[in-house]
Parts: C-alpha cells; sequence; structure tokens
C-alpha cells in the first residue's frame, strides 16, 4: 500500500515522498518498508534511530524524525494508529491462497476444515471440528484433537498436541480509547508461533501478536484454560497450569513454572529457572532466578508462608 | 399452556379461573400473559401490586394477592418453580422454524450450522464449526470465528467480532435444592442480547437469562475466558480483561473497565465509569462512578496499596 | 503386550519370566496383568504387598519385591514410566472398533461426528460440531450442546446435559522431568466417567485419568469455564460454580459446594457436605463436614471476615 493512501485514509496530509509500505511495527524494530508511530516525546530518542522512513506523530515529534524520511502529523497517534491497522488487517479468510498442501501419513478427518494456502506435514492428525486457517501451518505428528482453531497465518512446530476447543491466534486485546470513552480496535496483524513438542491443554486460548508474533518456545506444556495473550514469549520447556493468564507482551526465560490460577501483568521480563506457585500474581520484573515465588502482590515463597502465618494471627492480636 | 396444566403437573389444584400462559417472569417484570411466583413474606408487597395474573405461592401468602387472580398453592415455591420452568422451555433445536433468512454478500461455511429461523444479516462472516441456533439473529458486518456457538434465540447485532470458541447463551447456572440435597434444574429460557460493535474473545462463555435477557450493550470489549453468567447487564463501551467473572443478575454502567482475573458478585449494580485493578473481588454495590479498585475484599486502589505495603511489613513486626 | 517388549522399548534386561501385559496402574491398584511402578523407598511397603506381577523399579527396591514377579530396572523410575505409557496409550481414534450404536429417537446433527465404537442411548440430542470418540458412551437422554468434545472410551450417563465448547477426557497435565530439564508425557489411558443427572457448563474442561477414571457423581452440577484434573473424584449432588479449578486426584464427598473461582490442590480428601466460599484456595484435605469455609490460604468463614477486617484496619494502625 502506498503511504499516500493511508494520508488519505486518514484524512490527512502527507509530508515528504510518497512510499510502497507492506505493514506495520513498532518503533524499534520497523524495517525500512514498515509504518510505524510515535505517540509521545517519550519516544524521541527511539524515533530519532529508527530505521524506518514511514511515520505517524504528533507535531512536537517531528524535529526527532531521522532524516530522508517521510510522515503523517496526527492530533492522536494512538487513535490513528489503529485506525490504520485496519488498513493493514488481512481478512479473516484468504480465498486467493494456493491450494493446501498436505504431507503423506497425515490423517483429515472430512469435517475438520483445512483452508487454502495451509501446509499441513507428515503424520498429522486432524480431528473432527478442527480448523486450520489461510495459510497457517502444522507440523509433523503433531495432534489437532477435536473443535480445535488454528487462525490464519500460524504455525504450529512438529510433535505438537493441542487439545479440543483451544484457540490458537485468536485476537489480542488491543483498543485505543476516544476521549468519549469508545473504543477503537487495534487489529492484530501478527502471528501465533509455536515451536516443536509443545502441547496444549483444552479450552485454551493464545492471541496472535499486534505485530510480529507471539512465541511459545519448544518444549513448553500448558494447561487447560490457560489465557496466553498477544505478544508474549514463553522460553522453552516452561510450564503453565490451568487457569493460569498472561498479559500482553511479557517474556519469560526457560523452564518457568506457573501453578495454576497464576496471573502476570503485561510487559514483563521474567528471569528463566523461575517457579511460582498456584495463585501467584506477578507484577514486577524478575531479575533472578532459581527462586520460589507466591502470592499476590508476589513476594518469595518462604517469606509469602510467612507473612500468611503473620495474617493468621492478627486475630488475637489487638491491633 | 393453560394454567390448569400447570396445575395437572404439579399435582395441585388451580385456585381462580384458568388462563392462558405464556412464559414465566419475575414477580416485578411479570406481565398479565405470564406466570410468577413469590417465595416468602417478603415478596407480599411486590406480591399485591404484581400485573401477573397467575400466581406459584406458598399458603401465607394467598391473603396478599391482587384481585382476581389464579394461584397454586406450593409447598415449596422454589421447587415448584423450578419444575415449572421446564414446561416453558423451548427444546434446544425449533425444527417447525421457518427457513433461515441470510443477508447478501455474506459467507457461510459449509461446515458452519444454520439452524432453521436463523436471521443472518448482509456482509457476515461465518467460519467454519461455527454455529447459529434456532430463531438467532447475527447483525451484519458481524464476524463469528470458527467453533463459535451462538445458541437459539440470542441475539448478536452488527459489526461484532465473536472468536473462536465462544458460547453465546449457554444456561445460567440456576438450581433449587431439595431438603435431601438434590438440585432440581431452573430451565433457562431468556436469551443473550449482544449489542453493536462488541467484540468477545476466545472461549468465553455469556449465559442466557433464566427470563429476559442478558445483555452486552453496544461498544464494549470482551477478552478471552471471561464468564458472564446470567442475567447480568453490561454497560456500553465496558472492558472487561482475560478470565474475569461476573456472577448472575449483576448489573453495571457504562465505561466499566475490569483487569484480568477480576469477580464481581451476584446481584450488583456498579456505577458507570469504574475501574478495578486486575483480580478485583467486587462483592458489594458501588454508587461513586470515576474511581480505581482493587483487592478481595474490595477497596480503593490507593488504598490497597497501602494495605498491601502494610501487610509486607508484618514479618518484621512483633505482632 | 509382553513384557520383554517393554524391556526392549527401555534398553533395559527383564528380571523374571517374561509375561503378558495389558495395561498399567499405580502400585496400590494394579492387577496380576498389569505393569506398575515404585519410584523409591517410600513405596516399599505398599511394593511388597502389590498384587502385580511386573515391575518397574530402582535397584534398591529389589529385596522389597514381592515373590515369583518379573521386574525391570531402572535409573529412574518416573522417566522409564513415562516414557512405557506411551507404549500403552491407544491412538486418538480407534478405526478398527465396530460401528457406532444409536439408540432411538436420537436426533444427531449431520455436523457431529460419532466415530466408531461409540454407543449412544435413546432420546439423545447431539449438536453439529460435537464429538463423540471412539467406543465412548452416551447415555439416554442426554444432550450434547454445539461443539463438545467427549475423548474417547469416556462415559457420559443418563439425563446429562453438556455446554457449547466443553471437552471431557482431555489427556491429565502430567509430565516426567528429565535433569535437563525437558519434559516427557506421561500418556493419560484412562478415561473420564460422568454419572447420571449431571449438567455441565460450557467451555469447561474434564481430564481424563492418567490411569483408571476421573469420576463426577451423579446429580452434580459443574459451570462455565472449570477445570478438573486427572484422576478427581467428585461426590454425588455437588456443585462447583464458575471457573473453579481443581488439581489432580482430589476426591471430594457428596454436596461438596465450590463458590465462583475457587481452587483446590492436588491429592487432597475433602469431607462431604462442605462448602467453599468464592475465590476459596483448598491446600489441605478436610475431615469435618458442615462447615463452611473461604480465603486462601482457607480458614472458616467467620475466621476469614474477621481476619479481613483485621487487615483493613492495617492501615490505621502504628505497626
Amino acid at each position: 500500500m502506498l503511504f499516500s493512501e493511508v494520508a488519505t485514509y486518514l484524512n490527512s496530509d502527507l509530508q515528504g515522498d510518497d512510499l510502497e509500505i507492506n505493514s506495520m511495527n513498532e518503533l524499534s524494530l520497523a524495517s525500512t518498508s514498515q509504518l510505524t508511530f510515535a505517540v509521545n516525546k517519550k519516544y524521541a530518542k527511539e524515533l530519532t534511530s529508527s530505521k524506518a522512513k514511514a511515520f505517524l506523530i504528533p507535531q512536537d515529534l517531528v524535529e526527532f524524525l531521522p532524516e530522508y524520511v517521510s510522515y503523517i502529523i496526527c492530533d492522536d497517534v494512538t487513535i490513528s494508529m489503529a485506525y490504520v491497522t485496519k488498513l493493514f488487517a488481512p481478512k479473516p479468510i484468504d480465498f486467493n491462497a494456493l491450494a493446501s498442501v498436505i504431507g503423506k501419513d497425515t490423517y483429515i478427518d472430512e469435517m475438520a476444515k483445512i483452508e487454502k494456502g495451509a501446509l499441513i506435514g507428515s503424520n498429522v492428525t486432524i480431528m473432527a471440528g478442527s480448523y486450520v486457517g489461510s495459510n497457517a501451518k502444522v507440523g509433523n505428528n503433531t495432534i489437532l484433537y477435536p473443535n480445535v482453531t488454528i487462525y490464519r497465518d500460524c504455525i504450529v512446530g512438529d510433535d505438537c498436541i493441542v487439545h479440543a476447543g483451544s484457540a490458537i491466534g485468536s485476537d489480542g486485546f488491543g483498543y485505543s480509547h476516544t476521549k468519549i470513552g469508545e473504543h477503537i480496535k487495534i487489529y492484530q496483524n501478527g502471528n501465533v508461533i509455536i515451536e516443536d513438542d509443545v502441547e496444549i491443554g483444552s479450552n485454551s486460548s493464545i492471541d496472535r501478536a499486534v505485530f510480529n508474533s507471539t512465541l511459545i518456545k519448544k518444549g513448553s506444556k500448558i494447561d487447560n484454560l490457560v489465557h496466553i495473550a498477544h505478544n508474549c514469549e514463553i522460553g522453552e520447556y516452561s510450564i503453565i497450569a490451568g487457569q493460569t493468564g498472561l498479559a500482553g507482551s511479557t517474556k519469560m526465560g526457560r523452564n518457568s513454572v506457573f501453578g495454576s490460577q497464576s496471573g502476570v501483568a503485561g510487559h514483563l521480563e521474567i528471569a528463566p529457572f523461575n517457579t511460582f506457585a498456584a495463585r501467584s500474581g506477578v507484577t514486577k520484573s524478575i531479575k533472578d532466578s532459581g527462586k520460589t515465588y507466591a502470592g499476590f502482590p508476589l513476594t518469595e515463597h518462604r517469606l509469602w508462608l510467612k507473612t500468611q502465618a503473620k495474617i493468621s494471627k492478627l486475630n488475637s492480636s489487638k491491633v
């Protein structure tokens, strides 16, 4: 799409030369062919060093732009950015994709749906009611139990198991909010990548990234009714027990272990080899490895036990 | 159905004239053609002013009945009421409905099921494995991703998105309990109404009302794995993040915002424009607007932070 | 399968006579035709009295074996046991089963899938997108709403209702962990048995047992988005409200009542007729009946209320 078409859509003027854009990305990751955006002065420094050539910015960031770029000045960049994501959003189904390719010794139930452009490996089992979207990939030896949904463009590796009812690649929960309290959808134009040897329980939801990929690394095991939000990155051999929820863009190292009903806030970085007891509520990044945590707010597990003992004594105290 | 048929079903005598009943409703909302009920003397005043003409009541409420009505005296009204809901329960599928009506430019996958009586708008996308029940409605431009279930008689507005695996209109969780500990199903004879511009994530469950409607008002956004119980009312432009659960009959005003893994008790009224941090547990109605809450039991967010700081100091105290 | 084949698969030597094994089981339950295992000396006494004839054990347990048995010595029994479960794991679909049997007056939507070997009762309703696996049973009068998955070999009783998207019989979350942090799947070779008159809400997950059965006893009612792990046993007429999760192998007596978003740890025994308030977190077995509990860690409800009152006073204290 031409950047001038974006300007027209936003009813704005394009500053600088017109150029071809093939997608959107965040400031730090955008390539020369991607449209990016900076919301406010906090991003001034990142803006200066961006590789992108096309920007949505507020007036007061113009001076921080790199040289020889094009831009559109927006009253509210978060709102304009949301509107523009729609321009780059693929349709739910790509009817123009090539025929799907199915490997040998693969069983696909006649009541499963494989969209065009899907690539299905060898020795795969896809049971009734399951769905593999346009241009999605399912690796060798993988099993999709009934009623699994793999959204378009998502990738499931080799030797994976996905249990009934799980949804891989549903939209991340992202909106920009207008001054009168309406919510403008930020179309989620990324995907989900599930590496090899991952098992996902039943009725779990793993959301696609807004840009780029939500990533579940190899050997990780995810239980039932788990919620993994957009742009999360789960390290290798992690274990996430039932009904745990991870908010968006959190990255955790390998062999992270979460007990049931845990919750993790968004945009955190969690060092590898940490264990979180059931119902842990993680709200800050964790730099150390090899520890066991519990509680909400989170503390080390042994401290949590001590605190709970203190709390239970409150009733007999005069406080 | 004739009220005398209800009496026969309950093995009871009908007091007063026989009359035609078309459905059931709660005391305060029942019309002249609906059967209603009063459980005990707490409802005496409401009973007196009811518009209904047909009642299930205990002996000691007879004196509070309006004039010229018919009634059945029940030993245990909660149990009799539950049994009678079954008489008015529609079958899961209405095989006698008229042919479904599909708007123009609508795509319905050949592996989606549209029951008779369904009304599907224009420019709708209904993907493989999705289900639209008898006499349900799906508005213009709406997208049902794969494996979505819209139960019979439910209504989804224009410009909505429902992600994979979500269930709209499953039965509310309602039973009457016998003295020996058995549970008699209260059939959920209402529906769900989802207004325009609502997005619902993957694997969420929105239960149909016991009578009348569970209501999600326009512009609201609901994340993955959210549980909305029967007869809830979600105000316009509300935001409900992942794994939040709302118990039955709670009503919240517009622009309510719930962080992930929040919970709300039943039968509450929550004023508009309030925000609830992740894991909030709301157990009381809220009259003020514009505040931020947290914790379980719920307090204002800044107070919660202060309390947690105090708790973390308990370990170093001598209490 | 011959025990010698197991030895070959493990690249180990068989001690004692070869014998035919038809499945695996835990030490206390294994019959003479089942393979069992003992992990360490804690199981020495159980080992001595086991009825089994085939064992996986570490070297230092050989002396505790019953007479006239066969065994394989393993460096790490938990790992070897996990590998061997795969040998006994049935395929997701049994293509060689006999034709399914469907009772009279049963409605099966043309978009539902019934695998071979399934037994469907009379007057059953199986709606579009639902799946009944190989050799599974669905009792009389039962309703499966759309997109329900009943995995192979699972049993659903008479007069049950299963709402949209629920998964009955997905694999329990069981792995053995290698020294370098990889997870070896313990194949879940048991099933789920749901007795008569059980209702299960939408998008709930009930996992199959690793050996034997996960059991939901008659008259129990389970809400939406509930997670019941492998080998749990739910007593008759229990009530489990929305988003509650039960970890593995927990057994609860009849008329157990769990409020929404409760959690129960694994391997507990909970006496009958207890009630747990919403968000209860049960981490210990409960011997008394007839009480109401709350909180995490769990206490009696009235004590929890008192403790919360004390906590709320911390802010005005000088502690």
